[in-house]
């Protein structure tokens, strides 16, 4: 099986040494703005062939789209303007609701299925492509009636191979929970570098104490501004909504020291505890 | 030589693990208000022997003081109070200028070396002691010249023995930076895991969706609170500063999102990936 890869970033690059390993594709086409990066792509063995994207899906029974959510919409409308009932489209951005709802009306629906593989680093391109990424973590499909049965048996068996289990949620609730357990993540890392980085200005010295602590909360701050910027602007409403009850647990932390209320300061603590 | 640990925890416990490991300590003896920590430090061979504090002082060139940074000062100057001008006091604790400031004039000062280990992990207890810990990692001492220069000296040498390289700070300016790059990550991962838990009443399969991105900026939230409540609080006016300033860079993020500036979005981002 060809399998064409849109975008062969950390995710893209990642998904084709996957299928590669596990020996679902056959052949790897990758497709990218970037000549740069369909070179390296070329150079690492992460892709065996660039093609323009005409090409790349007229060879391919699978279409995987992997650009920054921002371009995924139009490009996934593209691809499905091009594809005949036999090919398979996925797409693996961080947000859904915008996406799902501009092809829900699309002639060509039923051949797309909405995933987002819950893995990811703070490095991008096709250096940033790591062997068995996914393995072990849990792939969001949404709206999955919205696919044919057929179309969602193969990505789900793929998945499955690749090592990830799937779960299953519409659009709207992905959005609500990626707001949660990932974007809020990287808005607290890249605003505490931040942080730092006012007070670094003063004071260079700051950052030879750093210790594991610092590095484990702050390495999300390295992330790249053209994947996730369009992701928090697409999920505005709920990063919005996280966002503002964060600040207000942090008031929290605020108050109980300004009161010296140590007792209310282990009970925000021993509550946090419970995070598995 | 033999050490005496006061504190069998995390600290004490990898901080005899390694002193062993290195053959400083020929014999290390354990002091501890809990008798279950001393057991399962004796179970586990992280101490030779556990004494009540005052058998354990009259046996030790070095007593080590790794306790909750309430109980330090305290102890330290009980401690102090104890030991002949042989003895080495050290104590590992996250805040310093209280200690310090509390000690400055007692009669055994110079015996006394102020240090900060950078290194922990979001465990407790001698369970949670880890071989090799503080290798490649920084320790910080504080007001070096209210010790006395063999003793500073003899300190140096057996920190750098496991491993780690020296910093010189005095206590002021070490509270200042530990609320930067220690204090404020650990609350920021307890505000994290709170807003999480917040959406948890509605919702239990949020949890099954985290990524690697999420757990590592809400791993220090199982932090021990017996242990960073006093920190916290007496660092108060540093952590108060600290938060004040992270909550308004959080505040850029949700002005940036609330007016679709994409474009400030981006800055606030490229700004934060400029952290090492």
């Amino acid at each position: 099986m060809n399998v064409a890869i849109i975008g062969v970033g950390l995710i893209g690059g990642s998904m084709a040494l996957a299928l590669k390993e596990k020996g679902i594709a056959k052949k790897i086409i990758g497709v990218d703005n970037s000549a740069a990066n369909l070179s390296k792509a070329l150079d690492l063995s992460i892709i065996d062939e660039a093609m323009p994207l005409e090409d790349a899906i007229q060879k391919s029974e699978i279409i995987f789209v992997c650009i920054p959510v921002d371009a995924t919409i139009d490009s996934v409308k593209k691809v499905l303007s091009l594809i005949t009932d036999k090919q398979i489209v996925i797409d693996t951005g961080s947000t859904k609701f915008a996406l799902c709802n501009e092809i829900k009306n699309h002639l060509m629906r039923k051949q797309f299925v909405a995933t987002h593989p819950m893995w990811g680093t703070e490095y991008s391109g096709p250096g940033a492509a790591v062997k068995n990424a996914f393995a072990g973590r849990a792939c969001v499909i949404c709206n999955k009636e919205e696919s044919s049965i057929e179309v969602l048996e193969v990505v789900e068996n793929m998945y499955n191979a690749i090592g990830m289990h799937i779960i299953y949620m519409d659009a709207l609730n992905h959005d609500v929970h990626a707001a949660y357990v990932s974007h809020i993540s990287h808005i607290t890392s890249f605003a505490l570098a931040n942080t730092v980085l006012e007070k670094e200005k003063e004071e260079d010295a700051i950052f030879e104490m750093a210790g594991g602590g610092f590095e484990s909360t702050v390495r999300l701050a390295k992330s790249n501004s053209a994947m996730w910027a369009p992701i928090f602007m697409q999920n505005k409403e709920n990063v919005l909504d996280v966002l503002n009850e964060h600040i207000s647990q942090l008031r929290k932390f605020k108050a109980s020291l300004e009161k010296e209320n140590m007792e209310y300061l282990i009970e925000l603590m021993e509550n946090a505890n419970r995070i598995k």
